[in-house]
């Protein structure tokens, strides 16, 4: 290296050591106690691993072989995950000064409160397979589900990460669900409570924030916004139900946005493409916008005409 | 380990081995006849690297070595997508039964068959390229848009997918789109079927449905939906015509959506941004939507006024 | 290897080989005059380190390892971008035939350039930190947002790939963006220049072109394009400011489209989701679209009923 680049290189280093002076957040040096993002990223792997134990392993083995596997997993994510759970309770006003000893043991017994919810995790995740299957005619079978459909990657994430949630560990549940945002474009806030065979058709776009709440059997599309009224308030609203309620068996269908923390959508309701919605709606209403009128004309060098073309609902059955 | 922690994990273990016997899908514990998903992924990084040989790798070679290069990657295309295949097959109920030497005999000559069709792929491709530039005013050369055009990539995999979708293969081309939907947001079924210098811009949020037909010439932005009227017959809609054909040199704007297996948007229509279209548009059209009326206020501790600002339509050309 | 199947590998080779002397930009075949995709993330990547120095990182260190962390950081990007500038420089008609040494000490001198500006970055993103943290209620804290927020990672590369954009350093920003794109679903040109306190939340969808201005404060959401009023001049079109101007202060909620190179959202102003611009705003404008009329009904073998539903504004304040 020259003597120049070198001294310039020399003087870079200054300048940044420099700015890491100022306190923010982003000049934190030290790392030790931040969580590991791939670490988290490889938990939720190993966790869908054992969520469906025959789908994304190469190896063959027999009943024998599974338990060793998922003896071994179970341990692997044991000591992983208590050991991030450790390093993000101090996030946690609660045990910001606690002696380490008792946050080891305190991740160690979330660590496995949240392993006991598995059975339960995969009750919901069978019938979420299910629903893709029933609802959605390009599937071929329910293996293609599994393999490849994104909405039931970012839903078994949601399930992992809202379980943490649950138990009160900060920032590893919103890791989880932003890895899953970026592989998936769905963005669904850990907070979110989701009830039985929920489908999510394509998905890229959906967002679902942190106090929504969904029953059974519910089925949305691709760019669906179930969002605050406004976040204006900023940190000041941090709590308080902003996102709205979708009761049993609605469907909404692509690009519409619910919004509001008190508003509700009635079980069995259809709410329709690019609905635009703040206030409740009855059980077994159908909601659909009124398109907005269509304008058709043919460029000057064709003969001029003025068409309407008639609108339909999106969501009329096909016959 | 503590006698305690290890006693808990035999009973997570004994309780999840207790919950594979339930005998849903999600329970399958053997792998051995499932694809493998990152093997697949690695098959299209392989056949990019056939249609564009001089884009993605590092290594400088001559002619000679662009022949040997070639051959070893075809080999090893051969041998992997055979293999993928012969576990996939046994998904058609054709093949369920088959035997064994049946099954890898129609893999292979499958994958030759698919192979025959690169020439085809890169004829394709090239227009697509060409498209793309002519297309973009951001696009700074062609170069620029093989590299880093989401696009292109999305509709790279289309192409490769398709024929193996044509082909009777399962599984694995849905794969194959699914990973180009993970990487660019656009969601195009392998059963679409998509003509020459196809453009897509920005692409993030555009779903493409299973029995679309698209002609020459088309372009399409960020948040088209090419999409069925209703799934609500679930899989009794299975293999019927559910969505649009659109004829050539037709642009789509962004945040359009065309339903239906019997709408058709004739050659050289024009369909601005958020219309939302469920019947057939003629020949030559150009179809907007009639913006909804902005309202605009100010707030209160500032002088009140009320105005109406004019719309335009969206695809009307900058002079 | 059967025999039959070496001669149809031959075959094979010896067409595609053929189909290489097509002379289309896709036939090229000499790879080392091309940038490297992977390298140039790999740079990203270090260079997120150096900006946030304590976050994305394992080993433990203490302030004289930062120096030394970060002197061997910089080389490494130093000598990695030079390479990779010296590279692309090739594409720019200035540089096409100019000697080697010229392009070498060109690119170092712009990658040197380029760290010049890392104290301005850092100062920057710092505020789209701060930014995030007041505008959502559900940021736990704000080493949530730096680990996990999709928008702060699309505007940091953007704030790199827009500084190596200024020093005329062609198709590595684009790569940079792209691969942002990739992994956050945000499309931000790295043309586009952003004042400080920019705020993206959930933001899948957004597109955001190369000749957009936007000021200091400006919150955006999901599915905003900041767009060009038509690309059907293509490549005439360039270089041309075809993208808004959004002036400080400014909030576009979720869905809106605001088109045009002449067009200029005024300091203040809120812009409802779904609006539709085309048209200057004024300073301190609040405009909203009249949502589409929504229809209600229920099905036939329920009581029919129609109602309708008031409609808010979206961007009312929750109270």
């Amino acid at each position: 290296m020259s003597g120049k680049l070198e001294e310039k290189i020399n003087s870079l280093v200054d300048t940044l050591i420099s700015d890491y002076g100022n306190d923010r957040t982003i000049d934190k040096t030290v790392t030790f106690d931040h969580p590991d993002k791939e670490k988290v990223i490889d938990i939720i792997l190993r966790l869908r691993n054992i969520i469906y134990p025959g789908y994304f392993k190469n190896d063959r083995f027999n009943l024998y072989t599974v338990r060793s596997n998922i003896s071994v997993q179970l341990e692997d994510i044991i000591h992983n995950l208590s050991q991030q759970i450790s390093v993000v309770l101090r996030y946690n006003s609660d045990f910001e000064n606690a002696p380490q000893h008792i946050i080891e043991q305190t991740a160690e017994e979330k660590t496995l409160a949240f392993l006991d919810k598995l059975p339960m995790i995969r009750e919901y995740i069978a019938t979420d397979v299910e629903a893709a299957f029933l609802g959605d005619p390009a599937a071929f079978n329910k293996e293609e589900i599994i393999f490849s459909y994104p909405g039931l990657f970012a839903i078994l994430v949601n399930r992992i990460a809202h379980e943490l949630h649950l138990l009160g560990v900060p920032l590893i549940p919103r890791i989880m669900t932003e890895h899953a945002h970026s592989v998936t474009g769905i963005d669904i806030h850990p907070g979110a409570s989701i009830g039985r065979y929920f489908f999510i058709d394509h998905g890229t776009g959906i967002v679902i924030g942190e106090t929504t709440e969904i029953g059974d059997n519910v089925k949305i599309y691709q760019g669906v916004t179930l969002g605050a009224l406004s976040t204006r308030g900023g940190q000041l609203l941090k709590n308080r139900k902003r996102h709205p309620t979708i009761e049993d068996n609605v469907t909404i269908y692509s690009g519409a946005s619910i919004l509001g923390g008190e508003t509700v959508i009635g079980h069995d309701a259809v709410i329709g493409g690019n609905a635009f919605i703040t206030k409740s709606v009855p059980a077994g209403a159908r909601v659909s916008i009124k398109n907005p009128e269509l304008k058709v004309n043919f460029s000057s060098d064709k003969p001029v005409q003025q068409t309407e073309l008639p609108q339909d609902e999106k969501w009329s059955e096909s016959k």
